[in-house]
């Protein structure tokens, strides 16, 4: 393609909504465009990333046997009612009546509509297993959308659901779906993990998230130095990092002490000289599911530790993480403000996580305001619900299956996979008569990838302080031509007959034949970002080279013109394509 | 692919609400399952021929030097209004607000959201001209979505879109698409007529559609026999079969006589004997658009004629062809009801058709219930505002550039491309900065093609009592194997060695696997359509041979198995793939 007719257009300054790299970069390079907030047109060279990346989707779920369908984005309510998701999704489910006064919703993911499209045909056991996709653009009412096609409205995923007999099969074509993702991501040329992860508001019991590493990801990932261990941290167990021993400390009397001004625990470590992983704090859950009544639980930690709500989460068999109270409601509930709280006196459940578990005669607040407890201790001074691992697991803890320590990381998540059971099939009713002649729901597994997000991600992980620098697999042009000297006809001549060339054996290639200065053509090559850049100018001509830059070592090689083609396919070889 | 992995499910019943064979065959094959009225899903069969189709279409745009982008389905309502379109569109736009209250609507179209892309980057003269173009969903909020694919709600289209510096570059670029669609409708080897339409509500001043011929076509297109005229009726001018001389008979007296129960013009013409091309109806409309005056005008025509609104529409410059005026309307405006109104004493614009200017001494309803006038004459008896080609052209007529006469046929509108000039750029400050440094509007055109439509137009077109009968250029798969007698390991072993054979020599081949009878097997075969069929079976083997069968004509030749793939790469080769 010649930037002649291209339509590419880069901008010097970010736009002031960008707040991450990859977010400016995807801007100035022109690969999107802003139409409303969250809601972006793809520019010509970002669709041919898009396209590449989907056709490496593909191809790995088409050679698995995955069969690719395509269903519709606009949803009837009727079918979301029967997963009672219509009510559940709130507000980030867009909403709207048509002109006959029919509810619909944009589709923010397809488990109703793909479960609707699967019962009408099953009939018994012989119509199964079956697993389906779809490349296809998607709409979720993000409140705050930021970070480009991070986090928008309007995406492009693949959706996949598998359809099995029994648990077994369906987590054997869970277990298909984790290869071919890693098929996936490996092909891509990028860094990426695999960790467990929550199933969020999707349900089911057994989810990975392939995250692509990035120090601005969103996600903090808890990674094994030794083992296969990885985790994201909602759902990494903690295990410290030196056990701490079974306490049998004799219980001393408890004591009221008076705390004035002491409101966090680094105050109170510092007066009172007891470290911060001996002290004991309490904080105050709201469980409640709608209604007026809060439910309010308190949980309590050693002060050293950060609280897990996933973790109360699924302790309690929520729908969503639960809220802390405000500095009101805990008033309400426990008769002081927030920094002289303890469980001491309690009239609600008290969750201990489990690192409280061995310590003696602690430090808690006295739920009297400027007061603490001193020598207090779980059993005898208060009664515990159920001790349970409640804390974020960190950097320099044991991994949990006994493998090393962690590490951690940020990413991008990118992917995800499920395996739902049979949480839709019995909403919905999707069944099949069982060899004996029984109806029995179908077992489900959903899959993910956010296709517009990976581009961005691996940006977000490729790119240095001049521009983009794509992997050779999804760049949208494996070569960048910068066509300098337009009046020399020798040049033009040479760079026309390589642009040909190249593209006769297959090579994508971007010709910047624009009357610009080179250095405005050496700058947007580097915004843009393809793998290779190839100088073609009058100088290097009488020395009989052409330039070969390579974007992300910035090495340079001097190339004569007939050795071109084959020192760029050998290139492309050995990086990639 | 083979059976037993790709989820067809053929259905015996067409569905109550499919009209017409294309939609039947498509949901009885498991081509699309409806979601809700309009909106379909795309089963695996049906998005091959789509992507297919999809295929050819981008590869005579890439050809073309057109440049692919991907705009958003969700648009923003402010920049509708800039067009006025937002009120405009009326209930077809399907409008909504967002959780935040912001106003948005689903793309119909994409004039508003390429013209902002656009002027967003365009600066001066030097940064055109450009074409751009998409596939992409979009949505159409129809009051009574039928006839599948055909009139949906949700559909896929390609839309391109260009932009020139001046009206005669802009009607280059109109050209090259115009060549760009013949070549893509050619190689999808159908037959489709290219005929001169109106511009709708989309504006501009040049138009052609593609039209898919076929029984059931909404739409009626004039083709010339001998020369290359062709027209949709919508816009054909009318030239009588055989020219109406100038009749310079005296004018006699206008006579009122009475007519009793003589409400049309076939009574008319049998109580009085004068043919009907020589008896005159006036006809009435509605011109305004809102507001409370009807603005009502009167059509005359000859008897035997009928009326083009769509001529009424373009001759005052209205947006929408007119509406008749209602009975009780016709009888405040002419104080009689309709079989007794005429022209003389009308107090509103009265607008005479051509084929009535010739005319001397003609009958007319007498505006009072029940009566006649005969020897009327315009001029005399009555004032016209203005003659013009205001009937329906038809077969027979003559072809309007004098070459040959016109023949009727149906056909399905597939394709549309407009001339649209500056309608687009002035309404939304679409300019560029001329070689003189002044500001000039952007020279549009814009270009659509149904992709989902075409396809289910295309089995409109080819299609036999027994099912879908696919052309070879977008044929979901090449091949059909029906693998008999699935207990015999000699057929499974050769089944397999030949979808293996070819597919590997790149002919897309369904295998069908399942344990079923061989008649259900094949009526399957010719429901679903694929171009060849193999019958695959112990008794064939025997003898020696494999059966060819051609969907098409039905005809079978017996093939020895070694020599399976030749043949279907030589009839394929043939028959256009």
């Amino acid at each position: 393609m010649k930037f002649s007719n291209a339509f590419i257009h880069t901008l010097k300054e970010s736009p002031a909504d960008a707040e991450i790299p990859s977010h400016k970069l995807m801007v100035r390079g022109g690969y999107i465009k802003k139409l409303a907030p969250g809601i972006f047109t793809y520019g010509p060279l970002a669709l041919r990333a898009i396209r590449k990346f989907e056709k490496i989707v593909r191809e790995e779920h088409d050679k698995r046997g995955i069969v690719e369908l395509l269903m519709p984005m606009v949803h009837p309510q009727e079918l979301w009612e029967e997963t009672n998701r219509w009510a559940e999704m709130g507000d980030g489910l867009l909403k709207f009546k048509n002109r006959n006064g029919h509810g619909f919703c944009l589709g923010a993911t397809h488990e109703e509509v793909i479960t609707d499209f699967v019962r009408r045909d099953v009939k018994s056991y012989r119509d199964l297993p079956v697993v389906l996709y779809q490349i296809q653009t998607k709409f979720r009412d993000e409140i705050r959308p930021r970070f480009g096609l991070m986090r928008g409205r309007e995406f492009i995923m693949k959706d996949a659901y598998s359809f099995d007999l029994t648990s077994e099969a369906a987590q054997k074509s869970y277990q298909m779906m984790y290869e071919c993702y890693v098929a996936i991501f490996r092909r891509l040329g990028v860094e990426f993990r695999v960790v467990q992860a929550d199933t969020g508001n999707i349900g089911g019991s057994l989810s990975h998230e392939f995250q692509i590493l990035a120090e601005n990801g969103e996600d903090q990932l808890l990674v094994s130095t030794v083992g296969d261990f990885a985790a994201n941290i909602e759902v990494c167990p903690a295990a410290d990092a030196q056990e701490v021993p079974a306490n049998s400390a004799e219980l001393k009397a408890m004591e009221k002490f008076s705390t004035p001004g002491l409101k966090t625990i680094a105050d109170l470590s510092k007066a009172t000289g007891v470290p911060e992983g001996q002290l004991v704090k309490t904080m105050f859950f709201a469980t409640a599911e709608g209604g007026d009544d809060l439910k309010p639980i308190a949980v309590l930690l050693r002060g050293s530790d950060e609280v897990n709500p996933v973790k109360i989460k699924n302790l309690l068999g929520l729908a969503n993480p639960p809220l802390l109270l405000t500095d009101k409601e805990v008033h309400q509930v426990a008769g002081a403000w927030p920094g002289s709280c303890g469980p001491v006196g309690l009239k609600i459940p008290v969750y201990l996580d489990q690192g409280v578990q061995n310590l003696r005669n602690y430090i808690v607040g006295a739920n009297v305001d400027d007061f603490h407890l001193r020598n207090v201790n779980h059993g005898r001074d208060f009664q515990v619900t159920k001790v349970a691992d409640l804390r974020l697991a960190r950097e320099g803890d044991r991994a949990p299956d006994g493998k090393g320590t962690l590490k951690s990381y940020r990413g991008i998540e990118v992917g995800h996979i499920f395996y739902l059971g049979s949480k839709y099939s019995r909403a919905m009713n999707a069944n099949y008569l069982g060899v004996e002649g029984k109806l029995e729901p179908i077992e489900m597994g959903c899959y993910g990838i956010g296709i517009s997000r990976t581009v961005q991600a691996i940006i977000e992980q490729n790119h240095d302080k001049d521009g983009i620098i794509w992997p050779t697999s999804i760049a949208p042009f494996h070569v960048h031509i910068c066509q300098l000297d337009p009046e020399d006809r020798e040049v033009l001549t040479l760079a026309d007959n390589i642009y040909e060339e190249l593209a006769a054996n297959g090579v994508d290639v971007l010709m910047d034949d624009r009357q610009e200065r080179p250095g405005i053509k050496f700058k947007d090559a580097d915004l843009l970002g393809m793998p290779l850049r190839l100088t073609i100018g009058a100088r290097g001509l009488k020395e009989g080279h052409i330039e070969v830059v390579n974007r992300r070592t910035k090495e340079i090689v001097k190339v004569a013109p007939d050795q071109v083609l084959s020192h760029v396919l050998a290139w492309l070889k050995e990086n990639g394509r």
